[in-house]
């Protein structure tokens, strides 16, 4: 008898993640394409659903039930990708739509942040939360909002960018062409700007300063807190206390049983955590004091963007 | 035929409203009686059912089908009326379940912006509308966040306390005990702190210098500005600015089709409106430009309490 399993497909700006992923959440096969393998979508999705179908021909025994793509600026509503900054393609691209022609599956597609807050819930530490928030904190900050065992889409598809909630009116310079969003602070990229500012305001010694600036990350900013260095654990301070205050404007609003933070910057740890958790008790709505946990995501990084598509499709097919 | 009929119940820091409302909406009686005509809840609870028993064999051809409550501090998931600081009642009481045994129906209760929202959906201006948000500006800001046709209310039955989310960091003092939460901002009581700040602040001439402040409310300052008074005036934009960010900041999160604004400072009209839209225009992230309407309320506020306890039982029962 052949088993069913659905594809997870994770669209970058330089690569295309896809994968065959079982019910219990198991990878059965996987592999990447150049994102610009076509200089146009159609082509595209032409070759990426050409080797979806070779993936399970391949892995034998399968039947594909359906698919489920996370990508950039995608909206759940239209199944489209719409202006997406990091990819070549123009325009609003109805994706979902022609791949659904090329494979003849159902298929249905999200924003990677919102895929990722599925995979939480479906195959992570999600499992039985009917409310929660998941925070990607990696080059930029995406989140998932889950509410009574839905991610909240709203009425443009488009809900869930807390990356792009004002923290500080007038602050630094954001990608969406305003400032102050929470992305230009609690994000990797956010804590290297931080560390930077600081070097520049502050004359006290670090670590940091014997590093060629243009070469500094999060992780080497991580790796200087973790020897003790006062700059870069207050970059973490830093970071920690306005993702903290972000973290308590969430909760007046859904009330999560549980926050999940994922990507780069949560590698670092305890150094972020337990400033995060030292902050949000400070800040606190006191009727919302200890209802929530703020937790790492339970999903391997190097799977995620495919588990969390591939759990879409689960979840909706 | 007798026709089927539910009681919303509003219950209030002072006086508690009921009255009866069919499906359409339509009032068929209402009445108040003082919130402390019992010390204790049980008496209340006692006196108020049959004080509701009485309204419906005079009103004469209806069936009670169920009751709905609008309460501070209101627990949708539990029933619960917990820990009001403006109610004699101490602790958690669980309202719901007591007026259900004295009225053997089925009974619902949430929080009274939560109330004002399912009010709006059903008999107001969000009609066929799945996504929006409702703020009420009165002495506080009350919110309820509807998503997918369903409030929110979250893991711990709270959700939706947008009155506190924290505006300005170390900002204005507030009743839930710490600062800087948008209803000592953006309410009729924050407008007047406002106008009160300037008055101190600045020197130059207002018809408010000319009132004795104690009995300085939202009105007058309306009033002022209605005028052309130029600190008035500035205290209703400043009033708007604050607000626009709020709700652009919600907007990242919900995504909503409308945002309703309802209460004591929005009888202000355009000199609110006006200069909301104006900054929301300016602060807005431009993905979310042009999706959504700030509007007023379309229903009365005499009966907004009522009705929208009244709705949440057409709603859920």
């Amino acid at each position: 008898m052949t088993e069913e399993i659905v594809a997870g497909i994770d669209i970058g700006g330089t690569n295309t993640a896809y994968g065959l992923v079982d019910k219990q959440g198991k990878i059965i096969a996987d592999s990447t394409i150049d994102t610009d393998k076509s200089p146009e979508p159609d082509g595209f999705i032409k070759i990426l659903a050409g080797e979806i179908n070779k993936l399970v021909a391949e892995a034998g025994g399968f039947k594909l039930k359906g698919v489920g793509i996370g990508a950039p600026n995608g909206n759940y509503h239209k199944g489209t990708i719409e202006l997406a900054p990091n990819l070549t393609w123009k325009g609003i691209v109805p994706f979902a739509d022609k791949m659904k022609k090329e494979l003849n599956k159902p298929v249905v597609l999200t924003n990677d942040a919102n895929a990722a807050a599925v995979g939480e819930m479906i195959f992570g530490g999600a499992k039985g939360i009917k409310d929660f928030i998941l925070l990607t904190l990696g080059t930029g900050l995406g989140s998932g909002f889950v509410v009574n065992n839905e991610v909240v889409y709203g009425h443009t598809g488009f809900a869930g960018e807390y990356g792009h909630v004002t923290m500080i009116p007038g602050g630094r310079e954001c990608g969406c062409g305003r400032k102050g969003c929470l992305e230009t602070y609690a994000s990797a990229t956010g804590i290297v700007r931080t560390a930077k500012i600081f070097m520049e305001e502050r004359k006290d010694y670090s670590l940091l300063r014997e590093i060629n600036p243009a070469l500094i990350d999060s992780k080497l900013v991580a790796e200087a807190a973790e020897k003790g260095d006062k700059l870069a654990l207050d970059a973490f301070d830093y970071t920690a206390e306005i993702l903290a205050l972000a973290i308590v404007n969430a909760v007046v609003v859904t009330s999560p049983k549980a926050v999940f933070l994922f990507g780069g910057l949560v590698k670092a740890g305890n150094l972020l955590f337990e400033p995060l958790r030292k902050h949000v008790d400070r800040l606190i709505m006191p009727v919302f004091r200890n209802t929530f946990e703020i937790l790492p995501s339970s999903i391997p990084e190097t799977n995620a963007a495919i588990l969390g598509a591939a759990a879409l499709a689960w979840k909706e097919l």
